[in-house]
């Protein structure tokens, strides 16, 4: 990695989580020159425009995004294991150091939706890439046989990501030390319901309902 | 009215307004006062601080809110009937022609959960009222019998919340034709949940499952 480069990924990563306090506008250039001691010209050298930097925060966080969180959860086995680890790792994403403010994504999500333009055209790809993960998972695990046939992938996805956002608030905004754990009773419920009445119905009366993970996996609650 | 009370209170309109879209940070003052041709000083005169106008935007929206969401709903019969029409109320707050950028509580939330100050404060307040109400309405579908005992009101709370927050996330950023469908579905699903196995076997047994408002309401897809 030359100099340049270097300096160039120091930006972004402080930007990175500068922005998941104070959003994607919040960034402000003086004040990432300063915390890295940089001169405002030598930042601008690297980013011609606050726009630009805006876009590749994004495409820094969706990088760190996919490592840490998708593709270890991708290699779990089809069904409840990998729709944990995808739920889990997104939790531990949303919680993680390097993001002050929580996920970057949802805190973008809310500012930029009403304002048109090349990022948030941006953030709507990558959330819709990441919606697609969720559904796509969900459907690998109705052709493995583990779901339920007539589960709507896409409604999974939106449901799972609303337990997601309602963490944020929960755990952020009102400091509610018991919204982690309730946003995982929420991912169980989403689960047993797309494991479906045939395999946990009232009685239990499969070897397979009873054992399984949905019912038996550790819960913090 | 005094000339000086509706002065201030189309400030106030404008400046919820405004705040739907660009966040309560991004309220400004000086297009506050070109919007509604009034000098920036006149503006001043009315709110001594870009912080006591935030304060007051969140107390209309707070007013409003319960003027056209909780007031009404809780008329409703307790159960199914009060928390569907708080569900769907919430819905229609969220699209309403005078919040242009969908709920102010939920964009504030994401904006200022990490941001220590009064606004964040009264922020919290208010959102946590809020969740008070849905969980004092679950809370009192059980004590009639509605709703199974053993369901924890901040549970439902948490969730219906985060069908709300996803809905935002599809409706409005994704502009997906299909969040608004599908967060019904999802109300629909937590509130069989709540009435729980007893009422909503998989044989339908009683009368009562089978005429529970839970599967009779219209529903939009």
């Amino acid at each position: 990695m030359s100099k340049g480069d270097a300096t160039r990924q120091a930006i972004l990563e402080r930007a990175l989580s500068m922005s998941s306090v104070v959003g994607l506008e919040g960034i402000s250039i003086g004040r990432l020159a300063d915390d890295l001691a940089l001169s405002k010209s030598g930042l601008f050298a690297h980013f011609r425009s606050k726009e630009a930097l805006q876009l590749q925060v994004l495409e820094v966080a969706v990088r760190q995004f996919v490592e840490s969180v998708v593709r270890p959860a991708l290699k779990e086995q089809r069904g409840e294991p990998r729709l944990r680890a995808l739920f889990e790792r997104w939790l531990d994403w949303a919680r993680s150091q390097s993001l002050p403010g929580g996920c970057i994504f949802v805190s973008a999500t809310m500012e930029m939706d009403d304002r048109p333009g090349p990022v948030r055209d941006a953030l709507a790809r990558y959330q819709q890439d990441w919606v697609n993960v969720l559904a796509t998972a969900t459907r690998a695990g109705q052709e493995s046989g583990a779901f339920r046939g007539d589960l709507e992938p896409a409604q999974f996805a939106q449901e799972a990501y609303g337990l997601m956002l309602s963490y944020h608030l929960f755990a952020r905004l009102l400091r509610d030390p018991h919204g982690e754990a309730r946003a995982r009773a929420g991912f169980d419920a989403l689960l047993k319901r797309a494991v479906g009445p045939v395999r946990q119905g009232r009685k239990h009366s499969s070897r397979r309902a009873r054992n399984s993970p949905t019912r038996s996996a550790t819960r913090s609650r």
